[in-house]
């Protein structure tokens, strides 16, 4: 099997001031197409290291990926790194590489720099995977039969090069057909799935793998792999365990693959015409900016309210001010009124609402923060629910997002 | 200066399954205390790699620390690769983490079992650093004068370890200082900044250095830092670099080290007393969600609409339909109704509105995707700007509300 390294360059992930999650995606992709990622690196903004470990990593994996270190500044400098590993320091601009450069500023309104030009000069003995997303190119050296792959730090610009890296080394290495199915869970805690499912997975054929994909966001994705042998038989085998699993895990299942939450309700809100409004106090915009990324988004939301005062909870959605001071705003009485106000508010078939507190203050004994209310509400129905987690605000206000994306796919019978 | 490396050890890392925040969290620990992370390495569940790896990291740092690979089912692993880096096979049962143990299991209610006693088991010739939350005890081996400590890898457990740790090497060894100062910079990109500084970048003392760091959320940063010699020495150094960086940016300056546009925003309009509302079309909630994200935000956010249908703009904010059917909803007349509107409805000093065409449809020849109109209104003003950007549809939605978010502050006068 083929084996790959991963490298990081850059002083802000040696000092601890981000975290690296470029190695992560990088690992993923990699696996998906059949490659094992045998280690990964964190190195710093110094040449001399660079060359080091890059040396290091050829000598140890068949693929090595860099990302970092390629930015318009002096502080990046993997290029000439790759110049030295090449045996030659020559620097060619990239025509390709240039022309983007030259349409990025212009959109921006920059005026072209050297700097910028400057991003197009790439080691003359290396190839040029274009970068259409941003100004620094990806940058491949072939060295000794090996493939040594440098993309830009920038998450998203890494990510779509990825898909030309994958590409190349399915074009040059002869790798083993693999194929991936992934179930998609939500609300069954992975240990729990872990037990419901042992049987099943103990008589799992020993050539099919299932790996745990937890993700506070999407929920529990589970993936069945099987690597090597005749791609069809490999199709028709996962995808009969893949329907015995599904059958097992009944309503906790709502997707495949690159599903998320809020793909499936678009999905089943359009095929419906449906439409869907929201109105949040604790989750602050969360949820519906969760809606709002899926493309097309605008045909099934019609819009959504941030209640976080109680007197925009009072004027624009209607919440009996009694609840506010009975109740409180952390209440049953309290998210069903403003799912309710939202459908009249924005007119829409469905409405979503979240009361809490997400810390880190503002709880109490008898609701501490973590705590939130959500509810739903329907041409015919309007129902609430409790939960209550214990992560800091962020992850609170995650949680309580997804919570009730879930709660709305369930009510809606996806 | 002292130099550590971090050795993260799990095939869930290699796999791509989880994203490691421990070497982020040990680095920063380590920085503190005036220790140089040089390098960072993640390597698999497996014991030959991980005595080759622990070497190789012995032999280029003074201080190595390692997590991973110490529960109930992994660690025979980590350990039996201790005990071969300390040259005798030999694990005694430490007493300390042995009652901790047997108390852990007694509060789960769950039987002691020979997997459980055994965690208590360290390689003869190591130190234990007890770990009193979890059941695997901290170990350190010192070997030819430098120090290697295996933690768990469960974050809780690993940072309260992290303590003995630091602990532990100021007893031992003599430390330099290090000393960082971060400047926060919007709206200039880093090419163009590089030159804006170009000349006193190159009349910075050698021992300070400068990093740049790009985030299309909170803009590029700018650290300067200095490793070793006396403290107050390099404090006093860097401040007026700092001072000096600081006056040739002007405003486009925002903060320091772990500020955001969203946290000097909130200090801002609560020193004055004043509140905020929101108006977003394209950005969904994105930039009420960025606001709410800060602590105690509740103070001086009431709350935001999402106008995504032009229904919702004309009905909640009291949009024109004129300017709808004539300019479009993408347009200066449109965001500058909707700030005006939002502030009224939500009662507020300040409102910001934004309207545009994150992609990938959706976009014309005169308003591609990426275009965006963006308003402020305060008391006694409305200010509105386009800005085109060329992401995904995820990151033109980042771009937007940063845009907006550095719109406001300016505005503002931060």
């Amino acid at each position: 099997m083929l084996t790959a390294s991963v490298c990081t360059i850059g002083d802000e992930i040696l000092i601890g001031q981000i975290v690296d999650t470029n190695s992560a995606y990088i690992s993923k992709e990699l696996n998906s197409i059949g490659i094992k990622v045998n280690f990964m690196l964190s190195v710093p903004d110094e040449e001399e290291q660079i060359v080091n470990y890059l040396s290091l990593s050829l000598s140890r994996s068949d693929i090595v990926i860099v990302t970092g270190g390629l930015g318009p500044t002096k502080d990046d400098i993997t290029k000439n790194a790759l110049a030295t590993l090449s045996g030659s320091s020559r620097l060619l601009y990239n025509e390709d590489q240039l022309s983007v450069i030259r349409s990025i500023c212009h959109k921006r309104g920059i005026e072209l720099s050297d700097l910028n030009r400057d991003q197009a000069l790439v080691p003359e003995k290396c190839e040029v995977l274009t970068n259409n997303m941003g100004t620094a190119p990806g940058i491949l050296l072939r060295k000794e039969g090996k493939l040594l792959f440098s993309l830009p730090g920038v998450p998203y610009e890494m990510a779509n090069l990825m898909k030309k890296v994958t590409g190349e080394i399915i074009k040059t290495k002869d790798i083993e057909d693999i194929y991936h199915k992934t179930l998609i869970t939500f609300g069954i805690p992975e240990s729990s799935l872990a037990n419901m499912i042992a049987g099943w997975e103990d008589n799992l054929p020993s050539e099919i793998k299932l790996a745990y994909l937890p993700d506070p966001l999407t929920g529990v994705k589970l993936r069945l792999s099987k690597y090597g042998g005749n791609i069809n038989d490999s199709k028709k085998a996962i995808n009969e365990h893949f329907a015995a699993l599904k059958d097992m895990l009944g309503n906790a299942v709502y997707g495949e693959d690159n599903d998320t939450l809020e793909s499936v309700i678009f999905r089943f809100l359009k095929s419906k015409s449906a439409t869907l409004s929201t109105a949040e106090s604790c989750t602050g915009g969360k949820i519906a900016s969760m809606i709002t990324s899926v493309p097309g988004s605008s045909s099934i939301f019609a819009g959504g309210i941030i209640a976080y005062s109680n007197e925009v909870k009072i004027k624009s959605l209607g919440v009996d001010p009694a609840i506010l001071s009975g109740s409180g705003a952390v209440s049953e009485e309290c998210v069903r009124a403003m799912a309710q106000g939202a459908r009249k508010m924005f007119n829409t078939s469905y409405a979503v609402a979240t009361s809490g507190i997400a810390g880190p203050d503002g709880g109490s004994v008898e609701k501490p923060s973590g705590t939130v209310w959500i509810a739903v509400a329907g041409p015919d129905f309007t129902v609430a629910k409790k939960a209550v987690f214990n992560g800091d605000r962020l992850r609170n206000i995650d949680r309580f997002s997804s919570e009730t994306l879930n709660f709305l796919r369930l009510n809606l019978g996806i």
